[in-house]
């Protein structure tokens, strides 16, 4: 029996602020942040469990409250039990039941849900001593179905078709496994198209890009047609037209102002425009869906999607071309589970959001599980990258040729290194004096 | 000028789940709560704006902390700035360029504007001594318009909707405001119909409230069929077939459970069913309601609905016979005015969520509003009435007769008494002590 013991919860801020990384239409200042739990265990090598959930600085404290709200909520569970009753462990977060009424299943409980959610998978990865993708991998497929609460989903997700899905890829996935250890899974970069860059810096970024192996490329739209068009030029005279460029509004536009700014960038050939409206607007953005289909263009949408429940409608109204799961957004690694499953159902590519600080080092676990033994597949499916704060962690993502390299040591990946901690921790650290 | 000078936010909680009044399928023992807001001025007669948004108990102390997260955007602003730019005002609670990630405009981030914002207005209507249904209905419908963030809904309400609505009411509202005063608004009870309470108690307390003037009933449904028949017979027993009985499932069922069980209780004709479903779920909804509308069923939600964005869709999407606007789910006065414009566009009567602690004192001015301004219709409108805690407000509700009576004293009859306060507060307060 493996006793989790105590949870501590810290506010971790970097200044990245100060040179726009990350800035876009809408989060035009960001310092990439993190409520970051530790769970503290009575193992005898005093394993931890680390988790965090991405914030952009202020606000961290909210859900550094939230996590504490739901505290006892994990804190005296022991491993064990935990895994034997996974999701009723997931309800118990998520539907306490005075706590729910802040929610449900949205906003800041909800990501410190998926902090706490995360830190349980990375502290059960590394007791097994494997690395999170090859623990869902290794995983029967009754144990992962297990994990999932199918609450507000059995319209489109039974726990029978997860099953049958599952089931379905078990014979070839060892197949896939080594194919991905060999070449790695396939990334699109972001690092290039801020906002906030002056042109010279995007053009160089570009040219960086292309000798690193890059092949898609994201750029930030929305504020300023003019603006849009002209920065789009730019990418393309960079990039040429073999490249996949995809564009990004970040929830800037109303519904009919997203239709008609997208129409002007056809020229430019996006593969998808991602957010262009309210991330709760399941019908708007059917309608974007709707009248950019005969010029070429997807609707990319995810990172805002608060819970599994939004994401069913996403995919039951046709609204989205690709699905953008955020590791921490929704509620951990059991409600991601279930997304992948819909959208694999629903017969709709994930790309999953990343950047920020630690989303890379998540997610990449999450679709290289997908790979083997969901879609088993790579149509039309690809991983942001963007290349920012991997220094802080202990076992950072390694990226080639464009491609995720799977990662080999035990956990979720996510653990930052005690100085990183001390340092950035608001607002005592060194870097906030 | 009037400058706010300091924000204060205390946990105020009753101890209510001893008794078990508010128990329903999901929230089986709340202790009906409140984040609460105060703002003090430098005004000569030291008026304070008073706000809070309500919650269950546990979990309280996120939302004070996303009202002190918050607290920027409203210290050092003056009374007359705010009123200048309210839509500006709004949007920088909402639109807070780093806190917005928590979000954006849902969960307790949202509920913490919402108690802000609803001060601001319990100020505003002090500052001109007029209880808020007053302050509003005599704005000109220009001013009105200028409160509300129209963003992320012009696809289904512009400006100019809004303004024709309200213009074409102008010439008569002055008649519905003199017979609001003369007779009231019209109310239902929820009182009698929770879950936890004995068979027994339900027939008395239908007893009393039909010698009180009721005519429609609340039920709570959803965890067990056998005993909702019983307890849908009783009711009926007891109020006849005249009255009209409502049901309430508080999300406690998936969309084909929903269906299937109320087609059960058809028989006993409830006019609508509450709640079926997840509140995020606008298609399951509309699922549900093509379903029963054969049978007679309407369906109701909003007390869940976490803002304006998903009003719409329920609205666009034929899903809601019934909207339940929360006066402090959504971000306060200004956003609850968005819903209702959009309401009467599509022909969808509000009948306010209430109940709670101080539910039942904001949503009274809001309905009369909507009454002289919106709606100018009473029909299949009414005002949700729980007889709990109103002693411990300086300005309670009044009810005679089954209507709400329009408030007199000026504000949003929200303050509590100050002993109140200090019993209260948890968790230092002589209550939890």
């Amino acid at each position: 029996m493996t006793l989790i013991k105590d949870l501590v919860v810290r506010d971790i801020r970097f200044p990245t602020s100060k040179h726009l990384d990350g800035s876009d239409a809408v989060n035009v200042d960001p310092d990439y942040s993190a409520a970051y739990v530790i769970l503290k265990t009575d193992h005898p090598q005093n394993l931890e469990g680390h988790g965090l959930t991405f914030t952009c600085g202020r606000g961290t404290e909210v859900v550094c409250a939230a996590v504490n709200a739901l505290r006892k909520q994990v804190v005296g569970k022991s491993l064990e039990e935990i895994r034997a009753e996974m999701r009723n462990f997931w309800r118990g977060l998520t539907c306490e039941s005075q706590i729910r009424w802040l929610g449900p299943e949205k906003g800041a409980l909800h990501l410190a849900t998926a902090a706490i959610v995360n830190a349980v998978w990375d502290l059960i990865a590394k007791a097994e001593a494997k690395p999170l993708w090859r623990l869902l991998v290794e995983m029967p497929p009754e144990d992962l179905v297990a994990c999932i609460d199918f609450r507000y989903i059995t319209d489109a997700l039974t726990p029978e078709d997860a099953l049958a899905i599952l089931r379905a890829n078990e014979p070839t996935k060892a197949a896939r496994m080594a194919e991905l250890e060999a070449r790695g899974y396939p990334a699109y970069t972001t690092s290039a198209g801020w906002l906030g860059y002056s042109d010279e810096k995007m053009r160089r970024l570009c040219r960086e890009a292309i000798a690193a192996g890059w092949n898609h490329f994201k750029i930030k739209v929305g504020r300023d047609l003019a603006d849009d068009i002209r920065r789009c030029r730019i990418i393309r005279e960079e990039i040429g037209w073999e490249r996949k460029l995809m564009t990004d509004a970040n929830q800037y536009w109303d519904v009919g102002e997203a239709i008609a700014h997208m129409k002007q960038l056809a020229e430019f050939k996006p593969w998808w425009i991602e957010e262009p409206t309210s991330p709760d607007d399941v019908l708007g953005h059917a309608a974007v869906a709707r009248a950019l289909a005969p010029l070429g263009i997807g609707v990319a949408t995810g990172e805002h999607c608060q819970n599994r429940v939004v994401f069913k409608q996403l995919m039951q109204a046709g609204a989205i071309r690709f699905c953008q799961i955020d590791s921490c957004r929704l509620g951990g690694v059991n409600e991601v589970l279930s997304v992948y499953l819909m959208a694999k159902k629903f017969g709709v590519p994930v790309c999953p959001h990343a950047g920020g600080v630690g989303l890379c080092e998540y997610v990449q676990h999450l679709q290289m599980w997908d790979y083997c033994c969901v879609s088993a597949s790579k149509q039309d499916r690809l991983v942001e990258f963007v290349d920012h704060l991997h220094e802080h962690f202990l076992d950072p993502v390694r990226v080639r040729d464009g491609h995720y390299l799977p990662p080999t040591q035990p956990g979720y990946s996510i653990q930052m290194k005690p100085a990183s901690l001390d340092e950035y921790e608001f607002p005592h650290g060194k870097a906030w004096k």
